[in-house]
């Protein structure tokens, strides 16, 4: 998608700051971080979001999901603890519209929202 | 899990109201909810979160993912938008030691937290 700043962060046209990638996925950290650790895991192919899934996407989300969990081991938030979340549509506060999870830990003592 | 409230819905020991279910995963409403729309939603399988997942879990978490999305699609939020979180670990508020993503939207206007 030309006009997609995660698209052109993959293509290297946009700079990031990469913790983890692979031929499917990229994360990077938040350029506008809400906790200590903020991670964006992004698959490489544009998918919008959760919403435009189906059962061909299997592999890739769970491909997604085992790379947040290695990304939250080598940040060193797996043992205090972290939030994965996804903003699916604009009414969600999705602002990339391009399938990604946020990976957000390294609180001093517990995060400040709840759900 | 013995004590686990988690295992005791799948097994039938505790009510819930469903909303999915099939031979890997179940889904039903958060008795406590956060959104007009919030559900739990489940792997069978007592994993306790997903910083105890490795590459083995890959084609559950698939799963697991695809099920949010036609849950998202069967409670009418994937048009207006919704939230997925999944908690992991006490220090990031997981309450129930057993994997489960949130699935928050149904809001009248924007969801009043944002990351």
């Amino acid at each position: 998608m030309d006009d997609c700043i995660f698209c052109k962060i993959i293509k290297g046209e946009i700079p990031s700051k990469k913790v983890f990638e692979d031929k499917d996925i990229v994360a990077f950290n938040d350029i506008n971080p809400k906790a200590p650790v903020h991670v964006l895991v992004v698959p490489k192919k544009h998918i919008e979001s959760l919403a435009n899934v189906d059962a061909a996407n299997k592999d890739l989300l769970g491909k997604l999901l085992i790379a947040v969990s290695e990304i939250a081991r080598k940040t060193n938030v797996d043992k205090s603890g972290y939030k994965v979340v996804a903003n699916n549509g604009e009414g969600a506060g999705q602002l990339v519209l391009h399938l990604h999870f946020h990976i957000l830990g390294g609180w001093m003592s517990k995060p400040h929202w709840q759900v």
